[in-house]
């Protein structure tokens, strides 16, 4: 009947010493989090689905970790599948490719100007097709309606299935097609591929949608959006500008791999409702303030600027190219100069440009020197000099203030988050030596709550990645022994009286903030011996019938073995 | 577009104030927990499913969270759908009415002696009438397949089926032919409860088989499973005794109504490995040190023991019904002598068994005096007499130790956890005056992770009803100021050169520890006094151009009004 215990892939345990070494990087963080005013909030460990899918792209929403609706599904599930039968009797592989000749002889006039491979369709293009393969399905539809005899509940419900399917899958079927026009010449291959979609659409439509009939809630992916959702839920009680932390794990159903978890704990600190630069000074501070006291030295405050990104492509003529030129760019360190040139190169970007912009790959110099450099370079770009000056302003006050142990440095080729940054763009590296990718990071969102119907609400913050800072911690040995406290003295319990009078001691002893135990049984001496051996505990007592006529107690070292007879006050004095 | 933000029903967002109050009592609670030499564990948020499901019995597992798996669950639910599709035609209502008739007919002779209503199946009735379903099952099967002609596929399908079916909803026809035979004398009335089981059985058989299908992992739903397991699985990293505290949330799908929620946070502390009853000391002694550091004065810890009720049970000849006595029991103070002993009564408890145990229910006097009267009642039961001996050893500990603010108390009619507690039972009441349930309670249970394979490892354990507690200490107003710290100077913002000015006295305060902040930005006087007066912060600092010459700050009381020039020493002093 027992069972062998696990735990989920990609889940931990945690032993003692690692929660007490975790605990002391979050208090860490808790004292400076509140030392520089931010407040801290929690949210509730899952949230409606709707908050949180399609927030993180295709890919985040497949990592969201959904929680099954609670009570009899059973019932729901029937009638989706019910719906799965008709809708896989209408849409069969037979209509795909019926749709498809249809396709060919009714649009080759309309579409016979479309030039050849590499070109996407244009907005009007797309709209013609779609009105045709929506005068298709309406026929199509009609025919079914007549030849079968459906009953008025039936016809409603193929209604809405053929509803839900314009909605979901005839943008699907313009990709296709667009895919047989431009890409493939090969007959063979438009079957397969229709055979294909017809499957994968069922699938996926289905399972997406069982999913949000038997799944209403789902786990949270990160703090950003709970964060979001919490201004503007609360936006009457919060006093803005408003500054929050918040510690608390988050949820991905990602492959597990090392390193990588399916429950890990995100630190963030944002700030929001201001536009003020100070903030990031304040971040940066942050920074400081927090690997300082951690006793890391050495640690890089990185920082970039989403307008300065935008500068540069704006400036060799490749705006619409800005992702594939950024995230080129992002690579120089792992790929060097020639690797980044040719990439730059096969995305289409034109050698000239990147002739241009080459004194990027090779700017040093302190953060002023390369500002300096890219003042030249971004001269002729609004946006390029708005973010120079954004960076200056930063950097002229950390100067003034001075920083305590990190370093803060420039860095264009820092990418991260261009999705949601907007300005400021951070990132934390580990002091040299230390193989570890970035420690924490950030940036500035002009947006935070807009999906939430709270427009024009900038928000600005930084993360720490915990698991990685205590992997670093513990590679340079930087955890204080204080850290892993644990208990002290252990009482060596020899029976019924000598117990009674060694937990007088013991709750002395607690009283005075000191931890400390009597072994429960009394057991062999021995066998107690080795147990405070195994627990790494400094100090044994020993108290006998001779100590307690004396009224005294015989404090033993466990390392030197040196051994006194002291007496309460003296074990308190010792330990203190 | 935008969506009207909200969170599930049952769940809690909390806000900077709550927040700093929930960890005031957390903190304490861990201080407390390592001075009596608990160490942290903290275990993933899901476990498998196969680690929590059947062990809070079916109430429990239905309020269990299942997580659903992530990736294509579709294909699995067709294959369960269709094996639903042939029993539903297999088990239908025809088979169960011809079941009944069959059972009617065949067993009458066997059940003849079995007496009419209130009475239980014995034993061997329940062994005879098993083998009669067996057989009538084994004949119908035999029937079907002679019937059609199925392919061995299908044939091995019918086969696992009707394993399946025998295993889980035999019982449950046990139970409904018990109940036409005892309870009601209606041919209707057992049709209608021969439908309604076919349904309930199909549905219930089918959404816990598609719900192992399509979720494999589950949220916790205490912390006492997970660490069983944890013990188990870590059992050789161990070093027994193990004494460890948690606090951590767990989930529970239960109806969520005023001040019950789906997410709340335990906060236990358990030894494992050790009978000493020096555990049980050491708990009292936990609660008198937590609720004497958090100021909640007049607290009681009321303790009984499973044997003294087991005692009880069998000295009035009522073993058997144990559960019953201990149920009526515990409503003492609810619905009075009276009531309880109608319910007793109703239970098949004799006036006899009653009037022999009524001393109990009007117990009063000491904890010793309790037990006085105790010893009269149970002289005769070796059980109850360990029970006494047990609190008494206890009662003995402490009050040869004492104890600073909680009483100890005796409460015979305390019956929590019945189901796995098999020595100490605790429970805390607030104060007197202060209408709410318990604030905490515990237990030991002989035999913790016996379901993991790990047989005699007996555990006890108490825990702390977080947000009970909250709601006692802010009834009673016991939260002390600097629980809720904030931010206690704001510079305001006079423009660039003054605000660097007030940066670099904000650096200073905060290396001392003093939280302060720059507003970010130069907005209207008026605004920025008005933020600091809503965030409750006590002091700002005003420091314009003549302040920057004479290298001096203006101090401003936001309460009294009253204002002092001083230098960054003399704001550190004044704050300090």
């Amino acid at each position: 009947m027992a069972q062998k215990p696990s735990i989920p892939k990609g889940t931990r345990d945690f032993s003692p010493e690692e929660v007490l070494r975790r605990n002391y990087i979050i208090n860490t963080l808790r004292h400076n989090f509140e030392l520089f005013g931010f407040q801290p909030i929690e949210t509730p460990s899952f949230e409606n689905s709707s908050t949180l899918m399609g927030k993180y792209g295709d890919e985040g929403d497949r990592l969201i970790f959904k929680i099954l609706n609670s009570g009899d599904y059973f019932s729901e599930m029937d009638t989706i599948l019910k719906k799965n039968k008709i809708l896989s009797f209408l849409i069969n592989d037979e209509f795909f490719i019926n749709f498809y000749q249809n396709y060919i002889n009714i649009s080759n006039s309309i579409l016979s100007n479309i030039p050849a491979l590499g070109k996407r369709f244009e907005e009007a293009e797309r709209k013609k097709i779609d009105d045709l393969l929506n005068l298709h399905l309406s026929s199509y539809y009609s025919e079914i309606i007549s030849k079968t005899s459906l009953n008025s509940e039936q016809k409603s419900f193929l209604e809405d299935v053929v509803r839900d399917y314009r909605k979901v899958i005839l943008p699907r079927c313009l990709n296709v097609i667009q895919k047989m026009k431009f890409q493939e010449g090969n007959n063979i291959i438009y079957q397969t591929d229709i055979n294909n979609l017809s499957i994968e659409i069922l699938n996926k439509y289905f399972s997406r949608e069982l999913t949000s009939e038997i799944s209403e809630k789902a786990l949270r992916y990160d703090l950003t959006v709970p964060f979001a959702r919490y201004v503007v839920q609360h936006q009457n009680e919060i006093e803005f500008p408003f500054k929050r932390y918040q510690i608390q794990p988050v949820w991905r159903a990602d492959r597990p791999q090392k390193g990588r978890f399916r429950e890990f704990f995100q630190c963030d600190a944002d700030a929001v409702g201001s536009d003020s630069l100070l903030q990031e000074v304040a971040f940066v501070q942050l920074y400081d303030s927090v690997f300082t006291d951690l006793g890391l030295i050495g640690t890089t405050v990185k920082m970039n600027n989403r307008k300065i990104l935008s500068g540069l492509a704006e400036t060799i003529g490749a705006a619409d190219k800005l992702i594939d030129f950024t995230v080129a760019l992002d690579k120089l360190d792992k790929i060097g100069e020639e690797g980044v040139i040719k990439e730059m190169l096969a995305k289409g970007i034109t050698e000239e440009a990147i002739e241009r912009v080459k004194p990027i790959f090779n700017v040093s110099g302190n953060f002023a020197e390369k500002l300096n450099l890219l003042k030249d370079l971004l001269a002729d770009s609004e946006t390029g000099k708005q973010g120079i000056e954004e960076l200056e302003y930063i950097n002229t006050k950390i100067e003034a203030l001075g920083l305590k142990t990190v370093a803060l440095d420039l860095d264009v080729t820092l990418a991260r988050g261009l999705n949601y940054y907007t300005g400021a763009i951070f990132e934390v590296s580990a002091p040299e030596g230390v193989k570890m990718g970035s420690i924490g990071g950030g940036g500035r969102y002009d947006d935070l709550t807009g999906i939430f119907g709270l427009k024009n609400m900038s928000g600005v913050g930084i993360s720490f990645g915990l698991d990685r800072i205590y992997l670093v911690l513990e590679e340079l040995g930087l955890f204080p022994e204080q850290a892993i406290k644990g208990t002290r003295l252990l009482f060596i319990n020899f029976g019924e009286n000598e117990s009674l009078y060694c937990l007088k001691a013991v709750q002395s002893l607690r009283e005075a903030g000191i931890t400390a135990e009597l072994y429960p049984d009394a057991a062999k001496m021995k066998k107690q011996m080795s147990h405070a051996d195994k627990r790494n505990i400094q100090f044994v007592v020993l108290a006998g019938t001779q100590e307690m006529e004396e009224g005294v107690y015989t404090l033993k070292n466990m390392k030197s073995g040196e051994q006194q007879r002291v007496s309460i006050d003296g074990l308190i004095k010792a330990l203190s």
